[in-house]
Order: structure tokens, then C-alpha cells, then sequence
């Protein structure tokens, strides 16, 4: 396969922004046994590793594109949502055969998002086999100031970053499951293809958060994360959820199960204490470029994890909680 | 699948060593969005990602135990060849259906070895698909003493550790090509299914060795790549390199070209300026567990890249460089 010229061709970028200081920090990239890379000494790691498998957590037609940027952004999301500085990545790349036309629009496209976000790529690994592709990020955090499942209290009120379910009627457009407007079908399918790691609301929030996680799996689902790790419950105003054009075009009630369950979303899921609401309103939500949306609140009434609605309805294993879909039920096990 | 019950249910050791000083570094396993992990303040992170696909990487037949030993082995080689210490690991591990037996193997032996070698598993994905197995190791290295492919000089010896060609005969005879006594079988067959990654003898060289690198694609092709990033040729003298009983017993040219050539031995492949080479031997070679021998000395006295035996023949593109072999001529692009 010629691994080592792969490499070389096509994830070889000697300086992937023109900032020059975004390379600090890698003493040593691509070309050793290892990757060598400097914190600073106040400063902690935060790593996550994803993988993405073609049928399985994007369909097989998937543009080169979407995958790469795909590819790169699950896993800054993740990094994101630790309230972290995204700064390397390593990518696993497994392909069925060489394909150079391939290679090239997914190295671009891996490129681009890489400059965008300032992470450098520091080591790589490329194989034959079914199309797979795993890409562990590297970021740092201030010692000690990781946000973490954990960190909701009862009192607690509970925040979104910009709309939800739009990927997943995005792959229900794709896979022929909804008929959308032109309009609205391009614009779900952009969410599901290219979505958006949080990065900068994730440094915006930090110092207001108490909990956080990114929304891969479905609010409910993440929520559910946040709360059993909390040991809380949560009751969230159905009203409030943040829906996109495209969501209010259809049935309330379906757009509500798209916004409460539909995966890979990744907007982060935040708690932030009551006290420090009206601050956080005032210095970040009125400011910040994505819309900040408070859905609910953090409770100690009722069973830990439970999730209720405003009107008491519990809304786990109601129907609302999974699709029996493939590609956006893909449970990640490091979440 | 229920991938968050697999990593649960296999993969969450909680202590995975009984010396809990093992566990410092460790702030956020798994569980969260991301592992966090502390550096002291002097050291500088060093991380490698390898992939081992089923039918490429290793025979369909290999049992699990094998299969998770040479996953973190290979893995771990790559940092004990920059003179770090190993401290954490991630693990992406694609199968193609949840085989209970096959998960308690593979994650009873990954977690011995990540025992033995004292390196926490701290970030893990499962999914769905064609059996692959993505681990990236992090380990850390006193600033600016990573062992380095590139600081080879000329007068420089060139040392390796171990025995060479014995996966590669263990492959041929597992794959018929050579028909070994039962002793030698097993023994080349073990050295292909359990490689020892040699962390400690990275540790005992690091303060005497100028370059290093581990040898997984072949002496030859090894070496090669130090004398590239040093900008340096070699002569090798044959009837130094070290050969185990099992290759003794075959034919002298077949024995040399399996130590020359064959991949997947996972020894260190390193050099130590002649001036040091009496203290090293003093201090290192007499005392140190593994065997360790001087097989040749860098050069400026031929072309980049160029290996010579010490007749002046050169070894490199005489046959002696590449076997037609898919499992053990795996390049490694991150090599």
C-alpha cells in the first residue's frame, strides 16, 4: 500500500495555519517513532479518542468531505465540551484500497477544519481495510478546570448551544424517512455532515459552568449522563427547546422527539448555578455568536436520572428516548 | 451493540495495578467526554497511534490473547524507542459482533500487560465492524530528551537489543513456508504473538544513545530511516547480529536475511557515541536483563541511507530488503 507515502503525500502539512503560533507545542511531529509535545505547567491534558465506521456512523455515500470533517469535529466536540483547548490530533485511517482522488478531497477538507480550529496534526497510521477512520484529540485545560459530568447541583440551570435534532432529520431526509423543503433538507444534511465542535462557547462557558457534555447521543440521553454522574434529576421546559427553522416546519410533537432524542448534534449541554444566571446572561448569552438557550432546571426531587417535563411526565422510556436508527444511536463508549 | 456496556462490563479497571502510585496522572478516566491526565511541570508528552487490522497486522486465527498483547505492545514500543515512560493508553476496538468469550480474552490479557507495564487504560470507543484495533499510548520524557531518530553521527556504534528475525520466521512457519522443531515453533511464534516492548532498555539507554527507533519493519528498513533523518550511511558487520538458537539452526544466509529484513521484533535499534561505548558497556550492557550488541557503526563515507557489510557490500536492495509479505511488512506510516 505504500502506508509511509500516504502519509506523506497527503497528512504531511508542515504548517497547517499562518499563525505560527499555533505550531508551539510540537517539539516533534509526524516522522518518529513518536509524537513530542509540550504543555505548559500549569496545564492538563484532555484526550478523546472516536471512531467513525462508514455504515455504521455516517451512511456510505458520505462525500470524503463530510467524513473528515466529521472525523475531526466529534472528537473536538468532545474536547469542547471539557472546557479545553483543542490543540493535536492523531488520526487511524483504515481504506478499503488507494484512492487518490479520495485521499485528496479528505485530506483537504481534514486540513481546512484543522487550520480553523488551530490543531496540528502530530501522528498517523494508515491501513488496509473496511473504510474506518479513529482520530484522537489532544487539548489542554487550566489545572483543576476540566468540566466534568459531575459538577450539576439541584438548583442547577440547564443550558444548550444552538438548536437540536437538526442532524437527525438530516439523516431521516437522507434516508428517505421525511420529505423536506429544498431548503430545509440542505440545511439538516449540513448539520449532520458538518457539524460544528463548540469550541469557543466551550471557552465562553467555562468559568460559569458547573457540569458539562456534548449532545452525540440525543439531549435525553446526554442529559441522563450528566445527571446519574450529578446523582440529580432534571426537569426540562419543553417550550424552551431550541428548534431550528426547519424543526418548527414540522409537527410539534415529531419535532419535539427529533430535538429531546436525535443524535450527533454536538451542541454542548451545560449546567450553570442560579446565582451566577444573570451575570452569565449578561457577559456571555447576549454576546456570544451561537444561541445560548435555558431549557430547564437541575432538581433532587425525583429518581436520579429521572427527566420530567414541566408538567411532571416523565420523558425517559417514553418513546422520546431512542430511534432504532443505526447511525445516530451510535452509543460512544468514552462519553 | 450496547458499546457503553461493553467498556463498562471489559474495559473499566479501576485500579489496574496494585501500586497506587501507578495511578498518578490519572485525573478523569473514562467516563467523561475525555480523559484528563497531569504532566509534571519538566516533562514533555510523548504519544504514538498504531492500528492492527485482523488478516493484515496478524493471521484471522490469532487468538485474542495475542491480539491485545501485540496491540499494546507495538504501541508501547514506540515509546520506549523515544526513551519515555509509558503512563496512559486509548483503545478504538472495532468488532464485528460482541463475542463475550473473545472480549473477556482480549480484555483479561490487555489489562495484564497494561498492569505489568504500569499504564492506565484512560479513553475507549467500541464500534461495529471489520476486527481492527486502534491504541494510542502516551507516556511523558524529561524536556528535550526524547530519543530522536535523527541524532545519529558519524563514529557512532549501532546497538540492538534482543534477537532479530524471529517474528518473521514465526510468521513463515505459521504460514508453512518453514518447518521448524516444535522448541523453535513455539518460541519464534511466541516472540510474533507476544512481543516485548523493551521500556525498561529504553530506560537504560536513554542516557547514552544519540538516536534510536524500534524495529518493526526490519533492521534494514529501520536503520534506514535513522541514517535518512540523521543524514548518515552504515556498515553492519554480519556476523555480529544477533541471533536467536532458532535461527542459528537454519541456513546462515536464510538466518541473516530474516535478522536483516524480517519485521515485527520490537527491539530498539539505537547508536551511542564510541566514546561512551566503554561506559555503556560498563554501566548498561554487563548489568542489563536483555541482551544487548553492538552490530555496526555510522558512516559519512557513502550515499544517505546506504548499509554495507563490512566487505563493503551493499545490503540495502539486494533482496535482502523486502519480503512479499502482507502481515509482516506493515509499514508504519508514524514510523
Amino acid at each position: 500500500m505504500g502506508e509511509f507515502d500516504l502519509i506523506e503525500t497527503y497528512f504531511r502539512w508542515d504548517n497547517v495555519s499562518d499563525d505560527s503560533d499555533d505550531l508551539e507545542g510540537v517539539i516533534i511531529g509526524i516522522g518518529d517513532d513518536a509524537a513530542v509535545l509540550q504543555l505548559e505547567s500549569n496545564q492538563q491534558l484532555v484526550t478523546s479518542i472516536d471512531t467513525l465506521i462508514s455504515g455504521v456512523h455516517f451512511p456510505e455515500q458520505t462525500p470524503a468531505a463530510a467524513i473528515a470533517h466529521k472525523a475531526l469535529s466529534v472528537n473536538l466536540s468532545d474536547i469542547a465540551a471539557m472546557g479545553a483547548e483543542a490543540k493535536w490530533f492523531t488520526l487511524a485511517l483504515t481504506l478499503p484500497d488507494v484512492d487518490h482522488a479520495w485521499l485528496k478531497e479528505f485530506s483537504t477538507n481534514l486540513k481546512a477544519l484543522a487550520a480553523e480550529t488551530s490543531v496540528n496534526l502530530v501522528g498517523g497510521d494508515t491501513t488496509r481495510g473496511s473504510l474506518s477512520i479513529s482520530i484522537q484529540v489532544m487539548g489542554t485545560v487550566k489545572n483543576n478546570h476540566a468540566l466534568l459530568r459531575s459538577g450539576a447541583k439541584p438548583g442547577d440551570k440547564i443550558f444548550v448551544t444552538g438548536t437540536l435534532g437538526d442532524a437527525a432529520v438530516g439523516l431521516a431526509s437522507i434516508q428517505g424517512h421525511l420529505d423536506l423543503s429544498n431548503e430545509d433538507k440542505a440545511f439538516c444534511e449540513a448539520r449532520l455532515n458538518y457539524p460544528t465542535a463548540r469550541l469557543e462557547d466551550g471557552d465562553a462557558i467555562k468559568e460559569y459552568a458547573t457540569s458539562c457534555i456534548d449532545v452525540s447521543d440525543g439531549l435525553l440521553q446526554d442529559l441522563g449522563h450528566i445527571l446519574k454522574k450529578s446523582k440529580a434529576s432534571a426537569v426540562i421546559d419543553l417550550d424552551k427547546l431550541p428548534l431550528s427553522e426547519c424543526l418548527q416546519n414540522l409537527n410539534i410533537d415529531l419535532a419535539n422527539k427529533y430535538a429531546l432524542s436525535g443524535g450527533d448534534d454536538y451542541e454542548l449541554l451545560f449546567t450553570v448555578p442560579a446565582e451566577k444566571q444573570q451575570m452569565f446572561t449578561e457577559k456571555v448569552i447576549k454576546k456570544n455568536p451561537t444561541q445560548i438557550t435555558m431549557i430547564g432546571e437541575i432538581s433532587n426531587q425525583y429518581a436520579i436520572g429521572a427527566i420530567l417535563n414541566s408538567h411532571g411526565i416523565n420523558l425517559t422510556g417514553t418513546g422520546y428516548n431512542h430511534f432504532s436508527d443505526d447511525i445516530s444511536d451510535n452509543d460512544k463508549s468514552d462519553k
